[in-house]
């Protein structure tokens, strides 16, 4: 933790089932100096000053910021009961001002894809896995709020369900103790939001991001036992459309010989790509990391 | 039921917990004509075709349409578990064309505050009680839907509990069985948004309000019993501000004759007025409506 981390302003704060959602704004290095905010949900502590909760990660999905999540989740009634902390970031950096940023929705602003930048214009910026799996735990600890950085695990929505399992498997700090996604853009390399995102953001264009950020690619090269939970809906029109891809990452899983126990892939009948969805499955994940956050 | 009942267009549907979401359109005779939205939740059924449930009816506050509850409010899983229909109404008609109906947000569009408009420029369009106790059950039990209308009941949020109040206590068809809100205006003779409403709907001003659309004065008046839950937060800044006054409501309630078996009023600490307080206690109010829906 560094001398001069940046203070946290707080921008709002509601009491939710006994715990609070605060919402934070603080200078981001990470983000090339850029404000960044982020909602941070703390259970209620029963227990005294010195207790610290474990922390999930929720990243969200393309053109969403840190309120999707906490507003259409369902996630706190089980966070709550089950005493688990969850950071919600943003999804981008904000007005980074670089041309064309804004142009698309699923390129950009509301689409930082979870990766380091490094194409010149995009690299003082878009570095969201920087500032996710650095930045937010040094700057949160540094301002003294309760949680234990030490028992963190993720899980994350379609672009965000990209960023859990890629963030989850590539950590080479393996800081995540569990891995889990709604409907993840699962082999980005191989379908139209992936092979865009990584022409645009790194020099290397795909070849760069094939072992660093496709969660296929990288479950088919992880020779350690895995804790990962990926439902999608076969309802869900990005599913059908082929941006998804779960059962390529399901295989490449089953060859590396992860096996049920340690990598669940469930297809649930009709289910769409939208918050219903995730808010229907919510209380299966955040149980499913208990597990191992609770351990 | 009319033999020329206005058909359902169907616009979207999600799966969510099981059961179907359901978003339609309709010409609305109460609404003078105009389009009218709503959303439906229908839970799963596994019982055959015969089956119908029972409605719970949920009014939503200021600014809102008929999405905010259900993406926000957190219902779905106690109603699926009980096997209990949502009815989400929007909150005014739209598109009218009144001078002034967008004006403020808290008047007009967005805002019709559940009542029948006696002044002529709002008479034809803003009948949203109408559209709500009678219309919205008629057209949609033409439409052959399974919802048992004979067992119903009603809760909803500011503007929204004001309704559900309003219409379980002046209903002359006594249709629903139960009522409940969350932070309701409960008192609006003797508040600025009410006060606002009633002059600029009803051609009696509050004179005319208070016999039919004040709960705090409905109750006084009313000797049979009641199912009544209200929550508010005293962290709720329009409760500070006095719009909501549920200290009148219950006073007026206990003077009456009823009591906390009847009318349960609860003040929960540090709670606001968002969606996040709403859905805190969102398992409390549809367990609450059960007992009564399932007699």
């Amino acid at each position: 933790m560094s001398d001069n981390a940046p203070s946290l302003e707080k921008l709002s704060s509601n009491k939710v089932f006994g715990g609070d959602l605060i919402k934070y704004k603080f200078k981001s290095s990470a983000l090339g100096g850029l404000d960044a905010q982020f909602n941070l949900f703390i259970p209620f502590s029963g227990s005294g000053d010195q207790e610290t909760f474990p922390v999930l990660v929720y990243l969200a999905g393309l053109t969403c910021t840190e309120d999707n999540g906490a507003q259409k989740g369902g996630f706190f009634s089980v966070a709550a009961s089950q005493g688990i902390a969850i950071l919600f970031p943003d999804t981008s950096p904000r007005g980074a001002g670089v041309p064309g940023e804004d142009a698309d929705w699923d390129f950009g602003t509301g689409a930082g894809f979870y990766l380091d930048a490094t194409k010149p214009e995009y690299a003082k910026h878009y570095n969201m896995a920087k500032h996710i799996t650095k930045e937010l735990p040094q700057v949160i600890q540094a301002a003294g709020l309760p949680l234990d950085f030490g028992r963190q695990s993720i899980f994350g929505h379609s672009m965000g369900g990209h960023g859990a399992l890629t963030l989850y498997l590539s950590s080479e700090t393996r800081q995540y103790r569990s891995a889990s996604a709604f409907a993840p853009i699962s082999n980005p390399s191989k379908c139209p939001w992936g092979e865009k995102a990584f022409k645009g953001y790194l020099q290397g264009g795909i070849e760069e991001a094939v072992p660093k950020y496709d969660a296929t690619e990288l479950i088919a090269k992880t020779t350690e036992p895995v804790h990962i939970l990926i439902d999608y809906g076969t309802g869900d029109n990005f599913y059908k459309q082929g941006q998804l891809l779960p059962e390529n990452f399901l295989k490449a899983a089953r060859d590396a010989g992860h096996d049920e126990f340690q990598v669940r892939v469930r297809s649930q009948p009709d289910y769409d790509h939208s918050y219903y969805f995730i808010s229907t499955f919510a209380s299966d994940h955040i149980h499913f990391h208990a597990n191992f956050l609770k351990a």
